[in-house]
C-alpha cells in the first residue's frame, strides 16, 4: 500500500469526474487531496493525491482507458513541491515589509530541506479581509496567518473566532489598534519581525513556538 | 442557469467524492473546479465550482440528504477571494526584493477593485526549480511567473520549454548567466522591478504587455 501523486487530462465535459472517481473507488484508494480546473485549452486537469494504493500501475491502465482520458501522469505531490503556507493579508507599506522578513526567513529554511511558501494577498478593509480569512478554511496546508495592517477590528474579529472553533490556525498580527490582537495568537510589532516568527512557527526545523511562551508574554 | 461555488463538509471515508460528483452528473452541472482536502479534524473538505446549475436550492437539499455530508455552504469563488496568481521562484536576497516589488504594486492594484496573489516559493537548485515550475500546470490561476535568481539554465529551461508548448504561462526573469533569460518574454536587472513589471502584466486595470513591445526590446 502507498501513497502517490497523478495527474489526469481529459476532456473538459459533464460525468469524466464521475468516472474517474468511480475506477477509484472500486480500486478502495483513498483521496486525500484533489484538484480539479480547467485549462486555458478548455483541457479538464485533475489532480489527485491517493493513500492506501495496492497496484498504481493497473490503476493508472484503467484511467488511460477511459475515453475522456488524454493522459495520467505520476508527480510529485502539492505538499512536497510547495510545502507549508505561511499567508499575509494586510495593506500598504507593512504587508510587503511582512513578506520581506517572510521570504528571507523561508529561504534560509528551504535551503536546509524544507518547503514553506509564503502565499501574499494584499488586501484592505474589513469585510474583504474577514472573506479572505473564511476562504483559509477552504484552501490545504495553511500553517500561519499573518494579519498586516494599522487598523483591524469588527468582522475580522468574529471571523478569527469563528475559524479558530473549528480549525487549528495559528494567527499572528502586527501590533496595532482595532481589537484583532485579542484573538492573536502573538502580536509583534515590527513587520519584518513578525513575518520571521510566522516561518519560524510553521518551520520544523525551528525551535519556535508561541505556545511556549506565557500568555502573558506573547506581544514583542 | 447561473454559476455557483460551494463548500461542503463531509466524513473522510472512501466513495464520498463518487456519491457527491453523482448528485452532480444527475443534475447535468459542470464542474470547472473542485478542491478536496483532508482537514486537521479529519473531516473531508470540498469545495467546488458550478456552472450552469439550474436550481441550486435542490442540489443543495440533494447533497445535504447523503449521509456522509455534514454541511453544504454558498460562498465566494477562490477567483473571487485570491484573484489572480503572480508566482515568484528564487533564492537568496533577490527573492524578497522581487516580491516587495509585486506585492507594494498589487497593493495598488486590488485597492482598485482588482485581486492579484503574490504566492512566493523561496527554492533554489536546478532539479527543485525545474519540478516546482512543472508544478504550476496542476495549479489554477497562474498568471506570470517570476524567476528570481543569479544563476539558472539546464532543467530549467527545459522545463519552462515543455511548459510553454501546452500553456499560455508568462515567464519573466531577472537579467542573469545561465541562459534563463533566452526563454523569459522579458528580462529585467531591477529586482524590485521585474515584480512591479509582472503585476502590471497581470493586472487588468494596467496597460503594460510586454508583448505591445518589440522582440528586440524586452530586456531592461
Amino acid at each position: 500500500m502507498s501513497n502517490y501523486a497523478i495527474s489526469i487530462k481529459s476532456v473538459e465535459k459533464k460525468g469524466v469526474l464521475e468516472e474517474i472517481t468511480e475506477i477509484i473507488t472500486a480500486h478502495n484508494i483513498n483521496i486525500a487531496y484533489l484538484n480539479l480546473f480547467i485549462e486555458r485549452d478548455s483541457k479538464g486537469s485533475i489532480n489527485l493525491e491517493l493513500e492506501d494504493v495496492d497496484d498504481i500501475d493497473l490503476l493508472i491502465k484503467e484511467l488511460n482507458s477511459l475515453e475522456s482520458v488524454y493522459s495520467v501522469e505520476i508527480h510529485p505531490s502539492q505538499e512536497d513541491v510547495f510545502g507549508k503556507r505561511v499567508i499575509i493579508y494586510g495593506g500598504g507599506s507593512q504587508v510587503s515589509q511582512v513578506a520581506l522578513g517572510a521570504i528571507t526567513e523561508a529561504d534560509r529554511h528551504n535551503i536546509r530541506g524544507e518547503r514553506i511558501s509564503i502565499d501574499t494577498l494584499p488586501v484592505v478593509g474589513e469585510e474583504s479581509i474577514a472573506e479572505a480569512i473564511n476562504a483559509l478554511t477552504r484552501i490545504p496546508r495553511v500553517s500561519v496567518l499573518v494579519l498586516a495592517g494599522s487598523l483591524m477590528g469588527g468582522e475580522i474579529i468574529e471571523e478569527i473566532k469563528k475559524v479558530k472553533e473549528v480549525y487549528d490556525l495559528t494567527v499572528f498580527s502586527l501590533n496595532m489598534p482595532g481589537g484583532v490582537t485579542e484573538v492573536s495568537d502573538l502580536v509583534v510589532t515590527d513587520p519584518i519581525q513578525v513575518g520571521v516568527m510566522a516561518v519560524m512557527q510553521a518551520a520544523s526545523t525551528a525551535v519556535f513556538d508561541y505556545r511556549k511562551l506565557k500568555k502573558s508574554n506573547r506581544k514583542f
